[in-house]
C-alpha cells in the first residue's frame, strides 16, 4: 500500500532537517518528477528540470555553488488529498561570489500514488 | 492593460499588512474566483467556495468567531508568470472557545490577467 500524503510530507520534512535529501530522491520520489524553479535560471533551458537525474544534478549544482551555514524548515503544510508545501530558510554563501545572504522560500509538492510526482519552489524578489 | 502578477502579490501583501482585504477583494479578485480551504470544514458543502460573494462570507465569518491580537505576514514569493505565495502568521483567540492560538498558514494565488482567480491554503495539523 502507498504511503499516504501526510507520511511522505512527514518524511520529506524530516530529512531536509537532517540534511539527507539524497535519500529522499531515492525513497519518495517518482522516477519521472518534475522541478520547478520560480523562473528559468541563467544558462538553463527554462524553469523545469524532468526526471530524478535531473533533479540530482540541482542538489549537485547547490551543493557545489553554496555554503549552507544555517537553516530551518516549517511544516509540512497540508493541502487536500494531494499536495503539500514547506518553508525553507537558509544562511548561505554563494561560493563564487562570497556573498553571504538569508534566503526563503517556500515549496510546493504534489504526490500520486505515494510519490511525489512535482516540486514547484516560490521566491521572494523583484 | 491588466496589472503584472508581481504588481497583484504585492498589492494583497499590502492589503493584507493592513487589514483592508474587503477592499483586496473589490479591487484584485475575478468576480468567480475560487478559494480553497485545506480541507472540507465541518458542517460545510467541501473545501471550495466560488464567487466573490461566498468569498466574502469567509471573511466574515472568520471575523465573527476570531479575534487577531497580531501577525505578520511574509512574501509575496513568486512562481512563473501565474502565481505567488504568502505566508501568513496569527496570533488569535477563537472567541467560542476562549482558546487562543498561534496559526500559520501558506496562501498560494493564481493569477490570470491581472485579478486573482484561485486561492489555496495550506494548514499544519496532524
Amino acid at each position: 500500500m502507498s504511503q499516504s500524503v501526510k507520511e511522505v510530507a512527514d518524511a520529506l520534512a524530516n530529512h531536509c532537517r537532517t540534511q539527507t535529501e539524497a535519500e529522499a530522491l531515492n525513497t519518495l520520489y517518482h522516477p519521472d518528477a518534475v522541478s520547478v524553479e520560480a523562473m528559468a535560471m541563467p544558462g538553463s533551458d527554462g524553469a523545469e528540470t524532468k526526471g530524478l537525474e535531473g533533479i540530482r544534478g540541482k542538489h549537485a549544482w547547490w551543493d557545489a555553488n553554496f555554503e549552507v551555514h544555517g537553516g530551518a524548515v516549517e511544516g509540512p503544510f497540508m493541502h487536500g488529498d494531494d499536495r503539500f508545501g514547506l518553508i525553507f530558510r537558509l544562511d548561505a554563501t554563494n561560493k563564487q561570489t562570497g556573498e553571504r545572504s538569508n534566503m526563503e522560500e517556500i515549496a510546493v509538492y504534489h504526490v500520486s500514488d505515494g510519490k511525489i510526482t512535482r516540486e514547484e519552489f516560490f521566491y521572494t524578489g523583484s
